[in-house]
């Protein structure tokens, strides 16, 4: 087989066989074909697509060129979530103790974040002490005791995925669906939890920037997650502002830690809930969705979800105090109030924006390189269609540097939308994708 | 400016502005961008293709990214011709002395054959101690003294097109018309000939397998030639079978010295007549063709342009001796005659077919590195539409390996398709494309 001829077939809009990807994916991940012809095949994989079959033969050879963990050592029905990355999206610091108070193993193997969206083991290691590698051997057992575990990946799985990500992003492949949910499967396939819920984002924030995209892209990891005989389920929610109030490390900590007291904002307590008790359904544990959102509000509201974030962060070496006492937490010197000068209605926020306003004051890195400040941020006062006076708070900035925090208060000033109220009210949750099939919601 | 935005420009479908396009021709050469993004922005032209004014840009930058040479030394309006390759193809040897014995300066520089079809150069060194590689004095001396000069391209000239060229060759990223066009005449358009007249070949023999694409390239380059203020026509001709009778470097160089003395094949001494006459007008030697081919006719028939073959070799340090007694030439061991078993008529040759044989037998390169037989190939005794009795000579197969010529006998079998006359005479000139238009011929 001559590499040569897997990119003109693809060029000429033809069905690769798993023969030809694997033999592209082993023998590019091993060094044996150059970088000139997959950077070819993959422009020609922009243009003319792959259809099911082959991207789920891609996936599959992305996972075989790595390890793969196995969790069949954890008891009971283990799930794990992931969201294609938002602003504000602290969820698994939420979802995760909500889910295991209620008994099921929640087990996930995070990344970091970079550009404007946060990253889930950034936002933890706010809290003092807590330790985010942890040992195969204590992943296991800390989910078996505590049914909660949130660790960072292993090096060794998918390295083909890392190699032909690194690939697409400079040589303007990444937008594809195929190479996209291949290469976000890949990840959490290769870790043996037995159902997964995926969150995709829409929105101004999200890779995603429209409901179509958004929808192929669900049914195409759903496919994929069915096609390996996983318990596969994706939401399409939305991401045209910021989820919650806060966004930042420590600030969004801080707001997780209110959602489980019950003190937390609506849409991320709704969006906790509806991924929860999609989770407590495929688990078995709840035998419809009514049931499982019942269970899901009983363990917040007798503190059983709170006291299971105290578990983790001590499992996880931890400082409970920075819990308990959340103004222990990495904290701003300045804290600056942007007040709106004119009155109306917020008619939009650009999430993306916001996330930048972020980026800028420190709070998530520009490249895999950069140092981030935990405790910058901003902490939204308003949100989407709510009402708002003359001299209202719109945010506050949270930050060290106050040439940045200017340049930032500027910015939200022109990234709030005020006007007249908006026609429709704004949804959370568009869609769900199943193995049946998608459901507008 | 970012190698990633012009990708993506391109693979968005937009058009590269002459910056973009001179960043990274400029960029690549000199190592500045790698070869995957390069890779990948070829795929991406391949697929959403450049418009005129894009290719003339390309061919600019590709001619800028080297040496060119300068002829105003040279007297006269001089005159250059390329043909895109094919089998048998020794106009070369014929049509420059035929022009140059006009008085008009003929000046080339050539390449390499690779592949199926053969270079100039190489049966050129069929003649004893002819010398290929002249220095741009001698270059210039002799296109005074005697009007014509044959020598190899030097180093220097469009590097980015060599990088470029290598490149495409091994991510499926060559049929593109633009990118074969500005390769093309970026080489010519280094080299300062005034005008120009393109052969550009159709056929089962030819890069181009159909009239379309053929013509399409041929408007493309005369574009390219016409943008850069040289007189340029492209004359898009048969390749469906092989060029006259001979295809092999000694054996091409026996049928040019037969058709300066007016004993050539019918075929390709039009072929030299069409080109040769194109030449003379834009020469400005005669007004009009009808003129120009009765020149060229008068030339052979008088022996003058015989006598310009045999000074042409004598001013290369060639061995005349090897024109006036052409069996001197390099001679294989074996002559093998393929004979019909069969009668009727020649229905077609595949002339890449043929051309493949002669590769076999030794007569081409099949990587740079190749080493050839000059004395090898095979000699037509029929061409297409030819009447055949059984137990007539199809073709004499000249080689040095027995086996070899078995497998060429056998093959040469059924190449030669034999049956009905065809409906429609042949063609040898589909079509004419100057600066003002195409015309079907």
């Amino acid at each position: 087989m001559r590499m040569y001829d897997v990119i003109k077939k693809k060029r000429d809009g033809g069905e690769l066989s798993m023969r030809e990807i694997n033999f592209f994916v082993e023998n590019y991940t091993n060094g044996n074909i150059p970088d000139y012809q997959v950077a070819s095949l993959l422009m020609a994989i922009y243009f003319n697509k792959m259809n099911k079959r082959e991207t789920l033969d891609l996936t599959k050879a992305m996972i075989n060129s790595g390890e793969t963990v196995d969790l069949s050592n954890i008891k009971g029905i283990k799930v794990d979530k992931h969201s294609t990355g938002g602003v504000g999206d602290k969820t698994t610091i939420a979802l995760g103790p909500m889910v295991a108070a209620c008994g099921v193993p929640f087990v996930k193997m995070s990344g970091r974040g970079l550009g404007h969206t946060g990253g889930t083991l950034d936002k933890l290691e706010s809290i003092k002490d807590f330790k985010v590698e942890l040992s195969r051997e204590e992943f296991v057992k800390n989910a078996n005791d505590i049914n909660i575990a949130i660790c960072s990946q292993t090096a060794n799985i998918t390295p083909a995925d890392k190699k032909l990500y690194s690939l697409r992003d400079v040589t303007a492949t990444v937008e594809n669906i195929s190479l996209i949910a291949g290469s976000i499967m890949s990840k959490k396939l290769a870790i043996g939890s037995d159902a997964i819920v995926l969150d995709v984002k829409v929105g101004s924030g999200a890779f995603m920037k429209d409901l179509d995209h958004a929808l192929l892209l669900a049914e195409e990891m759903v496919d994929i997650g069915t096609g390996f005989g996983r318990e596969t389920v994706a939401l399409v929610t939305n991401m045209d502002e910021p989820l919650g109030y806060a966004v930042g490390n420590s600030l969004e900590v801080k707001e997780a830690i209110d959602t489980l007291q019950g003190n937390g904002p609506k849409d991320f307590y709704e969006l906790c809930l509806a991924i929860g008790s999609k989770l407590l359904v495929l688990a078995k544990k709840c035998s419809n969705e009514v049931e499982a959102r019942e269970m899901l509000m009983k363990v917040v509201n007798s503190g059983k979800a709170y006291a299971k974030l105290l578990e983790l962060v001590r499992y996880q070496y931890g400082d409970t105090n920075y819990i308990e006492n959340p103004q222990l937490l990495p904290k701003a010197n300045y804290v600056v109030e942007v007040k709106s000068d004119v009155y109306g209605y917020i008619k939009s926020m650009n999430a993306e924006s916001i996330g930048k306003c972020a980026l800028i004051l420190g709070a998530g890195r520009e490249t895999k390189e950069s140092q981030i400040d935990l405790s910058a941020g901003i902490v939204l006062n308003k949100k989407v269609d709510d009402r708002v006076e003359k001299g209202d708070v719109l945010a506050y900035v949270h930050g060290n540097d106050m040439k940045k925090i200017e340049e930032v208060e500027k910015n939200i000033r022109s990234i709030i939308q005020i006007g007249e109220k908006n026609d429709e009210n704004k949804k959370l949750v568009y869609g769900e994708v199943n193995k049946d099939g998608t459901k507008l919601l």
